[in-house]
């Protein structure tokens, strides 16, 4: 990937919380992260209960130096328990943890889900692909794109 | 660029508003739509207060088949009165606007206006490279992302 001139980006500190309740696309994004011109460090929850208190410091995440704000959040929509529609609306509605960008990424394409997604705050919508190729193709481009391109109010705070 | 599925593309209408009163900054960008597998409809107006307008059918605005819901706004943040922080913070108090995808392209790098433009509800912020190879990059990676990988919720509506 090209190397995007960015001079907000800490390449030494850029947490990124992923919220996967399938191990096997939580693998592929490991993949697609190795090529990356660097490493963020990967923190990854199950379901929506756990995405909360990671971001809460709440339950197993009490302590704040094992626990960093993320500077992204890649979020599955139908997880166990609390689902990603939910942890959208609290984080939105908290007034710190609201700047924090949440990219849905998800194989619903259920138009309702993509409106209530948008309508509450998410920042952006992805699309899962079931073919293998086409799902290495969206996630590096999601990555070049958040992660190497774009400003994140995480590189200022 | 890469051909990604997406379900939900309506390559034939895809309006986007470009907020903009830099004419050569204007000119990259519709040279690097050129590139895209497809041509979206653009729709360019020059400062904050002719944005508004054309969002909310007002002024010179009022036809509303001359002037389409955008799928996405790329919003430069220095303009000439009303200003392209001030286009947020409207936009996105507006139930049915806050919907359409506000990307940030800006110049300016002041952490002021990261935070600002996140906390109101922007989707994304660019900066806006000086040097002419990497400002080329960046449009291509933002339209790849947004115009050809995401799912926008103007697709469902």
């Amino acid at each position: 990937m090209p190397d995007y001139p960015n001079p907000f980006l800490n390449k030494t500190y850029l947490p990124l919380l992923v919220v996967e309740d399938s191990d096997v696309d939580f693998e592929v994004l490991m993949r697609s992260l190795k090529k990356l011109s660097f490493q963020p460090q990967i923190y990854r929850v199950e379901d929506g209960d756990e995405a909360l208190d990671f971001l809460f410091h709440q339950g197993q995440y009490t302590d704040n130096k094992k626990t960093p704000r993320p500077a992204l959040i890649l979020l599955d929509l139908n997880l166990p328990g609390t689902d990603g529609r939910e942890v959208i609306v609290q984080l939105k509605q908290n007034r710190s943890l609201k700047m924090i960008p949440i990219i849905v990424f998800t194989t619903s394409s259920n138009p309702q889900d993509v409106e209530f997604c948008y309508q509450y705050g998410a920042n952006s919508y992805m699309l899962k692909p079931l073919e293998t190729q086409a799902f290495n193709d969206s996630v590096n481009i999601l990555l070049a794109y958040w992660l190497e391109t774009a400003i994140l109010p995480s590189s200022i705070i």
